[in-house]
């Protein structure tokens, strides 16, 4: 059982006589057998709040300023003509009322709110963004994050990791994107992905005959839910743990990295698909950015002198972020340089970052 | 001045001792000096009112099945730290009287109401999407349609017609698509564009040489918008209504498509890029599916044996919308084939279906 908010604002250009509005507006409570309690606002507008029958419970308020709001919450399950009937008539009535006189009124699709299913996943600039989302395919708390999969009509199933977006399977152009969107030739070579429990990249790389790639995922929920859930991300590659030319590490990325640092193991890209805010069970590395710098000098270690580092950087909106992250690349031990490209992920419904660095 | 509308809720597993946990939060609202006003709700649960200073009001509300949701309003410019410290204090406060005993915690991007720039465009599917817009660039109410162009930090500007995103500077994939993705050869072709009055398909068709465009295209108030806001997506093509191969007329298609029709004029490439609800003049082309049928038709008539018609759809989740448009495919004087593509708009935050139709 859940509740439908609907709201109803009304941009007026010039403060209007508001109580004797508000009081053009009481017929229609009236005929919704609504009982109406008028506030004291301590001067802050009108506030009026109305109970009506099935749990239905309006606010109306006006501000001196000129804006007018409506709020009306009701149980999922209640008539939605009726709903929708009042929300009309309410607006017919202010236009009556205000002979027109309005800058904007705006009604927006109702919020759904305590549904079985969360709908709601904001982007990572923080807007407010609604779903297709209709199913709950996979939860499960590891010992890492929470992990879901998520069934959206047009996307397919989307992985979300502690409530962040990650992929969906409609997300082909994201891991493109991190492995150099098609102007790399990875015939031969070795690769290391650091992450990419999804399979994605693993899927898309292994078409392109690598000699050998190593995949260090940490979570080994991820990788189940993937394997079940998301295939036409990973195809069969979660399958099994090893292929004819890849392996998949169960393991927290930072000390293999050190391990082949010190065997001197070196990889021609190295594809950092990492969460956005990163994942590690060693205590001492506790702030991200100093998780992300240090997973970049490790891997910039095991990159051969021609190879290529992808990772995904954020939200283009995220400026301050960006550039933070690039100012981090200036401070590594070893000299490097880098590209950008801003890319449209399908499931993201933002713009997002994509970096390859090298080194000088 | 606007109104910023916090949503945080809460989903229990089981119905709690409601009236208990509702009197354990009030400590919380008597801080922040919040007068609570108790309803009568007729059975349907627990509500409270709170009325703070600088215009604060909350509610609070807790269904008997489990459910509890809290709305706070506050004026734009109120105190954030203040507001997110009474959410925060609040979700602590339940966790504790709850003993953590809570399903889901949901705290959404605040809703901004009555705000001068309007910054929720929902999906054609009806969903809830908030953009980063920041500026109106244009807004004019033509004879046809009111048009505005905002300026979002992330798409570029973008053209709005009667309340729906149309395109943004971002949106080449949209032009992309409707032109056939890249699998046509204009070159020394004739070509008839519907619409379009964005300049998009204009500016991209202009480079690949063909024979002659003729645009039709009727508000001259939107090519006057786009020649200046839009120039990422037309280039310089709207500075003149003629060019070496094209010419723009400032009309509505209908007749300009009887008389081609007449005279026996055909094109190689049809492109119809007029608006999802569309525009006409004519009374007598009263719903959309006839306007749409009497479109289609009559580009048929002026499309050569050879030739190929473009349009967009509409979302992929407007399933039903989608098979109608294929039925009525099956209706014209003169039988067709078609086929489709699902492409992602990077403005539009759903995946957009797009036709292409050609003589059997």
């Amino acid at each position: 059982m859940a509740v439908r908010h609907y709201t109803l604002d009304f941009s007026l250009p010039a403060p209007a006589d508001l109580p004797a509005t508000m009081q053009g507006l009481q017929s229609i409570f009236q005929e919704q057998e609504m009982t109406e309690t008028i506030h004291d606002t301590e001067g802050h507008g009108y506030l009026v709040t109305f109970i009506g029958k099935n749990g239905r419970f309006g606010v109306l308020r006006a501000h001196s300023h000129g804006l007018v709001t409506f709020d009306l919450q009701c149980c999922e399950g209640d008539d939605v003509a009726q709903v929708d009937n009042l929300l009309n008539e309410l607006e017919k009535k202010m236009k009556s009322l205000l002979h027109g006189n309005i800058k904007r009124i705006k009604r927006l699709p109702a919020l759904r709110r305590g549904d079985e299913v969360d709908r709601y996943w904001p982007t990572a600039d923080g807007r407010l963004v609604e779903y297709d989302i209709d199913k709950v395919v996979y939860e499960e708390d590891s010992v890492y994050q929470n992990i879901k999969i998520l069934h959206s009509q047009q996307f397919g199933n989307i992985l979300i990791l502690n409530g962040d977006v990650n992929l969906a399977e409609s997300d082909l152009a994201y891991t493109q994107a991190i492995m150099g969107s098609g102007k790399e030739n990875y015939a031969g070579k070795e690769v290391l992905i650091l992450g990419g429990g999804d399979g994605g990249i693993l899927c898309e790389a292994v078409k392109l005959k690598p000699k050998m790639i190593t995949m260090v995922e940490i979570d080994q929920l991820v990788i189940d839910g993937c394997r079940k859930h998301m295939r036409k991300t990973c195809g069969n590659v979660l399958d099994s743990l090893t292929g004819d030319c890849y392996e998949v590490l169960v393991e927290d990325c930072v000390p293999v990295l050190k391990r082949f640092a010190e065997e001197g193991r070196t990889f021609d890209y190295v594809i950092n698909d990492l969460t956005a805010v990163p994942i590690s069970t060693a205590p001492e590395e506790d702030s991200t950015w100093e998780f992300l710098t240090l997973i970049l000098d490790l891997s910039i270690k095991v990159l051969r002198p021609t190879g290529k580092y992808f990772t995904q950087g954020n939200c283009v909106n995220l400026t301050e972020a960006l550039s933070q992250y690039e100012e981090q690349l200036g401070t590594l031990s070893c000299r490097v340089d880098f590209s950008k490209e801003v890319v449209c992920v399908p499931s993201y419904m933002e713009l997002w970052v994509f970096y390859t660095i090298w080194k000088k």
